[in-house]
C-alpha cells in the first residue's frame, strides 16, 4: 500500500509512471532482505532483520561511465562513505548501496569486491575505485553487531536490481529500520518538471524521527498517537537518493540535493543530534569517460534559469517528502530480537485524521 | 497582530515572555523605517519603502567581546556579508545588521564607521573589523537603486536599538519586503529549551516564497490565495537570526543554523534558485576578548548530548517557523514606486483556513 | 623591475608572452593609485597611500555574460564580498575589485554604482547583482580609517582596465601593501600548459607573511634579513585572482583555486591566525547569459583527465609563487602616514643569496 | 635513518624529544606489517607489500572518552571515512587507522569489529561508532585487488600500538608506498610551540608526488634524479595525521589541519587530480564522555590570539614538512609484485644535493 492510496495526490507536480526513482529512464533498484530468527539475541546468530539496498544510476559500467553526483549533509551523525570524492571529482563510479550501520565496512568491502570483479584493470592499470554506501541503525530489532550483511548479499543487490517498480517498506536496508518511531524502511517516490522534460525520482531509507514530530501532508499525525507502541531506543538517521535525468553538474546536484532537508522537514523532524541524514543526488544523461579520449568534451547543461531550477527543486522536496511517508504506509509491525516490535503506522489512524484534519 | 492572537499555540515548546529574540537575555533589536514619496518611480529620489534592522548580542561592545556565531547558507544567492571570517574565527564583533540588496555596500560602510566611532584603535594599533549585513530585494515597493539607506540610518538603528518588544511586520529592513507574496518583513519568535534553562530566539526578514507554497502550521493557506492579488515579480530571499544564551561554540551554532531551514520548509517554500537564504547564529555566554590576556580560557560548553541538542534544535526550528508566520500576520498592505502593491495576508482567510483544517 | 630580471626562469612550465594574468585573453586589468600627503596621520586627510584594483574576466557585458567561477577561503579573516553567491551560483556577474579592508563597503557600494550605470534593468527587471571585492589591509602607511576610495575611482580601475603589461608593485590596491614585512602590492605571473593549448594567470595582493617565513623559489631570503628594517605592526592577507581559458567549470575552479594555496606556500607562509588568504578563480571560454535562452545550452568542459588538470594545477601554483615575488621584486620603499615606512626587499640581497644558494 | 641525520635542523621551532607524533602525551602508534612472496601476481596470494597502521589519541577508550578533532580535505579523490561525523560532532571516537585503498572496507569492518569487543553495549545500549579510516594505493608493488589486511591485523596494531619512538619507511601503512616517485612510506615528526607548552606531532602515510616536484628544504632534489629509477604509475596521494595537546576545539582542529597543506606543499606537489590528500587533527586535553553527566562541561579553550595560533599553524606546517621527508629517508628499496620496484632516494644524493645547494 502507498499513501496515494489514501486518495490522496500530494504535492503540484505530477508523478511519473510508477512514481518511483526508476520513473528517471535506466535507474535500477535492487533488494536483499535478510530476515532470520526469532526470539532472544545472539551475537552473530540473530534474530537477523536486515538487508541492503543497491540503487544503479545506468544499465552499463559506472565505473567506465560515470555519472555527475552531488552529496549534502544535513546532519553527519552517520558512517556513509565516499563523500570526499564525490565532493571533490563530481561523480559516482559505483552502484549505491545502502545497509545498517555496523555493517558499513563489510558492504563497502562487498561493493569493492564487485567493482573488482566486474573490472579486473581496477588496482592494476585503471586506478581505484570509490565505494559508495550509506546506513542506518536496525539494530533495535537486528543483531547489528552480528553484521550479517555480507559480499554475496551486496553482489546479489546490484545484479538483482532492476527498473519498474520498487518494493517498499521492510526491504533490503529498510528491512529493520523504524520511521517517527513506527516501522518504516524503504520508500520511493518520483515528480516529472517542466511539462514532464525531466524526472526527478526520490528513494529513502527512513530511520529518522521522534513520534510527537510526525507530520503527513500537513496533518499532525504523530502528536494524536504519542503513546501508541512507542518503541525505545528513540529517533536514528534517513539515507536519501535522488535521481534525475535533467543534465545537471555536480555544483547543480548539490543544490537539489540540499532540496531534500526541505522534504524531509515537511515531514515533521528537526534532524536530530544523533541523526546522519545524508543525500546523495545524481543525473544521468552526461557520463565521464574512465579515462577520456578527449581533453575537452562536449556536455548539455541546465541553464539554472529561474523556472527550470525552482521546478527541480520542488521535485525533489515533493519526491522525498512522498518517499518518507510511502515507506511509512508500506512498512509492516515487525518483531525482532529481544521481542522487540517496530509497529506498522496504523492505516485507519491515517484515514482518520486525514479525515479529521480535511486532506481528504 | 500576531500568529498567537488567532488563538493557536504553535509547536511544542513554550515561547519566552515577549515570544521574540529579545527574549534571549541582553539582546537588543533596533529598526530604522525610511517611507517617503507616492508614485511614479524618479531614480534616487524615491518612492522609498525600505530601512534597516539592527541585532545587537548584547549591551557592551561587541568588538572588544565577541561573541562566539556560527552561518548556514541554505541558497547562496544573496549578497550577505561577514561569513567567511565568522565561519574561520567562529566569532561576530559588529552588531548584525539587514537591509536592501544594492544598500549591502553603504550599510557595511555604515556599520565600518559605526566601529571606528567606537573603537578609535581599530585600524590602528587595534587591527581590522568584519561587518555583518544581509538583505533582502525589496525592489517591487521601494526605489532600490536609490540605496536610501545611509550611514546615519545605520547609526541610528544600532543606537536606537533596544530589548523588550520588538516591532514587526512593515519596519526597518523589512519595510518593503514579501513574504510568499504578500507583504511580509520582519518577524520574531522565541522558545524555552530544556523546562526554561536556555532560549533560543529568532528574528526574521522575510522575502521569499512563491504564493501556492504557503504553508501556515499545517495548512495549505497559499493553495486558496492563488489569484488573490499575486504580485509580480516573484519570490525573493529570506535573512533568519538565531540567538541563545546556551553556551554554544562555533561548530554547534553552525549546527543550530543549520535547522532554521527546517522551520523554513515548514512554512512552505523549496528555497529558490535566486534566494538568498542565510542563517546567522550566536551565543551569549561566552565572550572572546579581542586581545585576550591569556593563552588559555576557561568556558562552558554544551555537552551536545541527545536532549540537550535537540531541544535546542527544536527551538530554533519553532521559533523560525513563527517568525515568519509573525511578519506575515503583523505586515500591512502597502504601496510603493509605481503604484506596486503588496497586499497583506487577509487575516480573516487565515481565521477560516485555520477553522477548516481544524487548526483552531 | 620583475623576478625574471635576476636571470632565473622559475618553475617547470613556460610563462604567456607578458607573463601576466592578461596573457588569458580578454582579462583587462586597472589600477587607480592613491597618493597624497605626507607625516602624522590625520584621519580622513591622510597621508593616503591605498588605491583599487579592476580585473575585469572579458570586454563584454559581465552581468549578461557571466563567467564561470570558484572560490577557496585558506584563512577567512578578511571581509571579501560576493563568495556566496558564487558558491551557490558558480559565476561572477561583475568585474573583481581590490581594495584596502576598511574600504570594502564603499568600493562594493561604488561596484554597485558601477553595474548600475551599465545595466539600467538591475533592480527593476534584471534582478540584482552581486558585487565581488577582496581587500588588504594597508593602515601601516595608509590612513586607513579615513577610507578614501570611493565610488569614482572604482569605476575609473574598471574603465581603465586594459589588456598588455600590468603595472606591478607599489599600484592601485597594492600601494599601501606589504609581503613578508618588506614593501609589497601587486604582482602578476602566468603559465601555459598543455603546450600552449591553455593559459593560466594569477594577480595577487600581497600583505602577507612574518619576514622569518619569506622564501624565494626555495631561498631562504627572510632568515637572512630579519633584522633589516623590520616594520611594526606584522604580517596581513593576500588576495589571489585566477584566470584562465581552459573550459573549467566551478567545481573544477574550485580545485584550481585550492592550489594557489600550494604556491602561497612556496614562499613561505604559514597563513596566519589573522590574514585573510583568499582565492577567486574565473574561466573565460563558457558564458552564461543572464536570463538563458534555453532551458538547456551546450558547452565544452574539460574533461579532468589526470594530464590536463595536473599542468593547471601545476599553472596555478607556478604562477601564484611567482606573482607574489613579483609584487616583492616590484615594489619600491615607501614612506607613509606618521612616517612609517615599508622598505623594498633590497634588490641586491636577492642577487646575492640566489647566487650564495646556487639559484642563479 | 631520519633527515637530521644529515646534520640539518630543519625549520624555526624546537622539535620534541622523540621528534614524533607520540611526543603529544598520551599518543600511541602501532604499525602491523605485511610482506609475503615474490615474482608474478597471483591475485589473492600475493606478493604482499602492505599493512595498516594505527594512531592512538590517548590511552583508555576512546568510545568513552572522545576528543576533539578536524578534518581538511586537500583533494578529495580518496576514500577516507570518518569525515562527515567528525565535521558534524567534532570528535573522533576510534583509533585512526591508515591501510591501502581497495582494504578500506574491511579495515573499517576491522575497527568496528575491534570497538564491539571493547565495547559490548555499542549496537545496543550505546549507539553506534563511527570508524576513520584513512588509505594510499599502494598496487604498484603489491596484490592490492587481494585485500590482505584483515580484522586481526587491525586489531594487532591497535593492542600492539605504543609510546616512544615511532617506526618509519616500510613499515606498516607505509609499507608498500611510495613518495614523489621513490619509496616512501610512514614518516613522523613534531614541534613544540610556545616554549613548550604545547606540542604538535604528525604522522604521514606519503604516496604522493611526481619525481620532478620534490623539494627538499628547498633544495630541488627531484629535478637532478629525473632519470633515477623513474616508476611506473605516477603518484598517489597522502595520509596526515595531526595530534596536540593544545586544548583546540574541532573549528580550530579544522584550521590547524589546513596547515598541513602548507607544510605538503613545501615539499613540492600541487596536490594532484587523482590524489587523496586528506588531514586528520585531534587534541587531547579536553575529553567528551559518550553519554555525559551534566548538560554543561567546563573546558579549557587555546583563546586563538595571533601568537599561539601562528606558533602552533607553524609546528603543524614544520612537523608534516619533516614527517614527509622522514619517510623518504627511512624507506628502503622494496621489490614487490612482477619484479616491480620502488627505489629509495639515494642518501648520497641528498648528502649531495644538500651541500651544494649549501644547506649543510
Amino acid at each position: 500500500m502507498r499513501l496515494r492510496d489514501f486518495g490522496i495526490t500530494p504535492g503540484r507536480l505530477p508523478a511519473g509512471t510508477l512514481n518511483a526513482i526508476t520513473d528517471v529512464p535506466g535507474v535500477k533498484v535492487g533488494h536483499v532482505t535478510l530476515i532470520s530468527g526469532e526470539g532472544a539475541l545472539q551475537q552473530g546468530t540473530g534474530p537477523v532483520r536486515t538487508g541492503t539496498t543497491a540503487v544503479l544510476p545506468h544499465d552499463g559500467s559506472l565505473f567506465r561511465e560515470k555519472v555527475p553526483a552531488g552529496v549534502f549533509t544535513i546532519n553527519g551523525f552517520g558512517k556513509a562513505t565516499g563523500f570526499e570524492q564525490i565532493r571533490t571529482r563530481g561523480v559516482i563510479e559505483t552502484p549505491i548501496l545502502l545497509t545498517n550501520t555496523l555493517n558499513i565496512g563489510r558492504v563497502s568491502d562487498g561493493l569493492i569486491g564487485y567493482m573488482l570483479r566486474q573490472n579486473p584493470d581496477i588496482g592494476l592499470t585503471a586506478g581505484t575505485v570509490s565505494p559508495v554506501v550509506g546506513e542506518c541503525n536496525d539494530g533495535f530489532l537486528n543483531d547489528l553487531r552480528g553484521r550479517h550483511v555480507h559480499e554475496a548479499h551486496v553482489w546479489a543487490a546490484i545484479d538483482g536490481a532492476s527498473g519498474g517498480a520498487v518494493a517498499e517498506g521492510c526491504v533490503g536496508a529498510g528491512t529493520g529500520t523504524a520511521c517517527y518511531q513506527f516501522k518504516g524502511g524503504i520508500g520511493t517516490s518520483s515528480r516529472m518538471a517542466l511539462d514532464g522534460r525531466y524526472t526527478v525520482g526520490a528513494l529513502v531509507q527512513t530511520n529518522h524521527g521522534s513520534r510527537a514530530e510526525l507530520m503527513m501532508l500537513g496533518v499532525p499525525v504523530g502528536l494524536h498517537l504519542l503513546e501508541d507502541h512507542l518503541p525505545q531506543p528513540g529517533p536514528g538517521s534517513i539515507m536519501m537518493v535522488l535521481a534525475t535525468d535533467a543534465p545537471l553538474d555536480s555544483r547543480q546536484l548539490t543544490r537539489l540535493a540540499a532540496r531534500a532537508a526541505f522534504g524531509l522537514a515537511r515531514t515533521g523532524t528537526v534532524s536530530h543530534d544523533g541523526s546522519g541524514d545524508f543525500v546523495i543526488a545524481f543525473s544521468t544523461p552526461n557520463r565521464w569517460a574512465h579515462e577520456p579520449a578527449e581533453i575537452e568534451q562536449p556536455v548539455t547543461r541546465l541553464t539554472e534559469g529561474e523556472k527550470a531550477t525552482n521546478e527541480l527543486f520542488l521535485a525533489a522536496v515533493e519526491s522525498v517528502e512522498e518517499a518518507i511517508l510511502n515507506a511509512l504506509v508500506a512498512a509492516e509491525t515487525m518483531t525482532g530480537r529481544d521481542g522487540n516490535t517496530l509497529h506498522a503506522l496504523p492505516h485507519e489512524a491515517i484515514s482518520h485524521w486525514f479525515e479529521y484534519y480535511r486532506r481528504t
